[in-house]
């Protein structure tokens, strides 16, 4: 069986490690979100790769959810020493060689994809990682400050700002001109189910899915393509869901998350069972819909997640 | 009085220490050696600048005369686990943010003079530090190995292969097409006193003499142009000169590395009270010479060098 996910981070990570265990077997094929990625100090860093590639491979810090585990900080507070910033963004020593490695091989001419390639080849996720795009594409987004709006850079409104400010609108910027990473459009023609985890449907997601070609792939791939909700009980299992989808005109419900992604996208959906009562409305709208409990707890809880998701794509395929 | 000093790494620095107690007073500018600079994981490495900033600002660790003190390898040991190298290098975690503060400011379009002054700001080093140009130039050994004969960086062969091959020319690549830092020429001509420190005299103070203009500006100056042998009872203080004075065809004695430099260009010099049996023969050549203890042990050692430095320099004005 060939899965293909859309994943951001921590929650598209945790999930993935559900769904090795739960179909151990499968060629799992990961497009990962680089609208978060950001350039610091000079180096180019790829938070939601990273966050995969670390938590499948068994780097990643357990309790935080990204970045190394065992880590320390020396190279940062001696940028700090210097003047030289953010101190926002928390990058340690382990996490620095990982993106010191990247920049040298971009600059050497490697596109990120060969790059993600090549670091995978030692964190040996299990899954294949691939880039959404090779392209630069940055979320931004447009916040209110002072009475003033201006575009920022996702990481400065979600980590130094903590999404704590009214946010306008998101951008992609870059999306319209990026073309998928070889190997995206390819894996998703192959796939027999396509799954959406409980990532964040704007910034992960939503951004995967502004890479031109990457929603009609999908669309036309004539498998099932199912999703997990990341809102449960009208607010976002972690992470600050809904205040982006509020950017958007997004409900911070299950519901509202599955219309968003919409009928001509998305065959099934899980919902937690405290929104049990939103199926009915769901189906509805043409989205085939269970209430299962969503919350990864722990590795089985998320197993449970993951094989539930591939029991409803064959729901749908029959 | 206005005193400049070309240098080299870890004799420089540790002469200039000296310096600073002998002449409290004056101003001090140090003209530093970059051909010994190196790109490593795509950040550029300038060894000798960060040797005297980090002696004179307090960083240096001091038994090894290079890196940081409280040094940690993070970085480099999750390098080498992605299988990037040179592992034969050391750099540090303290070390490695120099390096990228150094590599950002230079894609960012400063010359490399800014970055060190920038640099400089935080190490506030009691001097003013220039590096001998802001063009790279990179010195090159010609070794030869199984018989074969091929120029290696400078570093490959000091560092790695420890200067254990035979070196056939020393070569700084780039220097006959670089400019002098901005700064560089105004100081020698502005300087009350010139001294060339136990450093290197061909792979140190002979690559910034190699920089076009800065050998015949000190020579032009007027002023009296003084140096400390860094070569006692026919081998090298520390390091391993011997080697790429063999190189240029230069025996391993005080004598001769005086003759190297030449009476055109050297006023005074200093040998060590073991080698003072030269003392004729290099007065001879028209370089005035006084035979002093010239191993710096401790700061009160290397005060008392500097002080007789400056006291030759004096004699040679009168």
């Amino acid at each position: 069986m060939r899965i293909v996910v859309l994943a951001g981070g921590i929650g598209g990570a945790r999930f993935l490690r559900g769904l090795l265990a739960a179909a151990p077997e499968a060629e799992i094929t990961v497009i990962g979100n680089t609208g978060d990625d950001i350039h610091l100090f000079g180096l180019k860093v790829c938070p939601d790769l990273d966050t995969v590639m670390y938590t499948l491979g068994g780097g990643i810090h357990e309790e935080q959810g990204w970045g190394r585990a065992d880590e320390t900080f020396t190279v940062k507070e001696e940028l700090a020493a210097y003047g030289v910033g953010p101190e926002w963004f928390g990058l340690g020593d382990r996490d620095f060689a990982t993106h010191i490695v990247r920049t040298q091989m971009l600059a050497a001419g490697y596109p990120l994809s060969a790059v993600t390639e090549a670091l995978c080849a030692r964190w040996k996720p299990g899954v294949r990682l691939i880039p959404m795009s090779d392209d630069r594409v940055e979320t931004h987004v447009l916040v209110e400050t002072d009475g003033e709006r201006k575009a920022i850079h996702f990481q400065e409104y979600w980590v130094r700002l903590r999404a704590a400010v009214p946010a306008h609108a998101v951008v992609p910027v870059g999306a319209e001109a990026a073309k998928p990473a070889p190997g995206v459009l390819e894996a998703i023609a192959a796939a027999d189910v396509i799954v959406f985890p409980p990532s964040n449907p704007v910034v992960s997601i939503g951004t995967i899915l502004a890479v031109p070609g990457v929603r009609e792939a999908i669309a036309e791939a004539g498998v099932p393509v199912v999703g997990l909700s990341p809102i449960v009980g009208d607010a976002p299992v972690r992470g600050m869901a809904d205040k982006v989808l509020a950017a958007v005109g997004v409900e911070s419900t299950a519901a509202a998350v599955a219309a968003h992604y919409g009928s001509g996208l998305l065959d099934g959906w899980l919902v937690d069972t405290v929104d049990e009562g939103a199926v009915p409305q769901i189906e509805a709208a043409g989205i085939r819909c269970r209430a299962i409990p969503l919350l990864m707890t722990d590795l089985d809880a998320t197993t449970r997640m993951a094989r539930e998701a591939l029991a409803l794509a064959e729901e749908v395929r029959a």
